[in-house]
């Protein structure tokens, strides 16, 4: 079984290895607290040594986990192509799908780091606004299969992180879903970006897999093109975890994360080349992970085809976007995977359910 | 002097009141460390009788401020009507200048938390890409004079916050410089908004002001048009605040808060009717306060309308844009101010200057 860190409930960090759990409060005093930001903090060396030491932790019988580090700020990117291109093509029919950009840099913006949940967290259906305006529980809530990275070392203001030294600054990965309202997105998003059609819910999986784990599934990929700009090129590459989408128990997407067309190096030297800092606790999510068939997809606005194809269940039922009770596993070893459960909108705390 | 806290470089949360600068530290564990959020997250009892102790301080005979507050998440409105109706007259000529959603929301999104800085700390040119694309320092390097409101009490994950008990959320109050970089911000922002044009740095000032100081400059609105949605709604109103724009020793913009469309009770109640929490720290800044006239605009780029209109300095210079080595201080009683020196772009580090 891949190292993987978490957070005991309680407090206290634990690391995961060949099937057992170790409770390495104690060992360190980054150890003790209920996050895994101290350790995170102390860089390569610091790592490498743990991982040697973990058996020196108490085996646990069971271990019941926590959210596994404290969020500083939270990015979500845009960096799956075929992603980019589905959205495109279903929003501006006619156009050409990728926007002048997206070739060019890695699109991403900042999402709300106060409401990343861990695995298994509950997800209450949002209410907002949507085009009209009208007012009501989201119809069109959605999931997205991404790729998170957690930042280690810190860098310093003003500093631009080279893209050859920018994987340094990682500590690890996990996955995520970012729970999306389409409605609430759609009215609200002109000029500034997505809010609350995002802000309601992003779920993380509980074990922290250190990217060092991770060193024998890199890829290389095709050359990109266009060729990016200086402070962007590396030798193309992306990790090789195959990953699910399950629905209520059946699987309705399998994808890879080598559909990334941005590594997270690019990602890291692009969030830094204007000299914004990095801080511990950073989680730079992928974006939407979604591969050229139509299976592959890591959206159900992408499976659905924005509602007009619905996916079939095999107990007869259809899905466009969610609906209350589902439950949602995105699944990929060795990351483990990240569950949530639909609950129904909150009720009548809100004044009036219709506007206008 | 309205009273106002702050806290002391090398920890310790201090008030001003009367003239008077006193150390509280000692007075209540929550005074104790190096941010004001413990204290904030006390809550209105705990902060009105803070308010009659503040003598019970040590008096000191200078302060030197560090970074008041944590910022947990950080968002930034864009609630000036006459900031976006110029927006919109200047990139969409021709075209309703405000967007279809502008009147029925507080539109918004997420910042980079952790590169918000304290007044007085320089500010760096940033590089990056711009349209082409080509690589580089900024050409277009703004500021936006803005409002920030500061979160004291938390809310819960799942529970909207009702726009009549919103403010009971909010600490206190700063003033924001959120530096822009137009010509970064031009070329990313499609389809998921700003990013790197805004998150190199956001200067706050170092004074946090009780919003219950502000309980007098309270003045009613005319009414919002169309009505809101039931959960937006109560009695417009605005706090009557002088603030100006000082630019290199000549004060070239002076506005007022009441120029804000969208109040703070407002914003809150948007950013949470999906679900979404509050957390102490919470940064909420109003976006570019403009008024209707031509020298009450809050940022550079409306001064001189996109450059075509050049700021005439006493020195004879002209400015369209912000130039290495220029001074803005923001500046408005009760709220102080919050400066910042533009530094040349970082030289060498950068592999290449131009791309394509």
């Amino acid at each position: 079984m891949t190292l993987a860190y978490g957070v005991l409930e309680g407090g206290g960090v634990c690391a995961r290895g060949d099937g057992r759990v170790f409770d390495l409060s104690g060992l360190a005093p980054c150890f003790d607290g209920d996050s895994l930001n101290a350790f995170m903090a102390r860089g390569p060396q610091f790592w490498a040594q743990a991982e040697g030491r973990i058996s020196e932790g108490r085996e646990l019988a069971a271990a019941r986990l926590a959210m596994p580090f404290e969020v500083a700020d939270y990015v979500d990117f845009y960096s799956s192509l075929h992603h980019a291109h589905n959205l495109g093509r279903m929003f501006r029919p006619g156009a050409e799908p990728l926007l002048p950009n997206w070739r060019h840099l890695p699109v991403g913006y900042h999402g709300r780091s106060g409401t990343v949940v861990p695995d298994g967290t509950a997800v209450r259906r949002p209410s907002g606004q949507r085009a009209g305006p009208s007012f009501g529980p989201s119809e069109k809530l959605d999931i997205e299969l991404e790729l998170g990275f957690v930042v280690g070392i810190a860098s310093e203001l003003g500093a631009p992180v080279p893209v050859e030294r920018a994987l340094d600054h990682v500590f690890g990965v996990v996955l995520v879903n970012d729970w999306s309202a389409r409605d609430i997105q759609a009215w609200e998003y002109q000029p500034l970006g997505p809010f609350l059609g995002k802000s309601f819910a992003t779920s993380i999986s509980r074990w922290v897999v250190p990217v060092s784990e991770l060193a024998d599934r890199r890829v290389p990929l095709a050359a990109q093109d266009p060729e990016p700009l200086p402070y962007l090129q590396e030798p193309p590459w992306a990790f090789d975890i195959d990953l699910e989408v399950e629905l209520n128990g059946t699987v309705v997407a399998r994808t890879n994360t080598r559909h990334l067309y941005w590594s997270i190096a690019q990602q890291i030297a692009h969030l830094t080349v204007n000299g914004a800092s990095l801080r511990t606790g950073d989680l730079l999510a992928s974006g939407t992970i979604s591969g050229p068939e139509r299976d592959e997809r890591g959206s159900l606005i992408e499976l659905s085809w924005n509602g007009e194809e619905p996916i079939e269940l095999p107990d007869g039922s259809a899905r466009r976007f969610l609906e209350d009770g589902d439950e949602v596993v995105l699944r990929g070893e060795p990351l483990g995977e990240v569950r949530g459960r639909i609950e129904a909108a909150a009720g009548g705390c809100l004044r009036g359910t219709v506007g206008g």
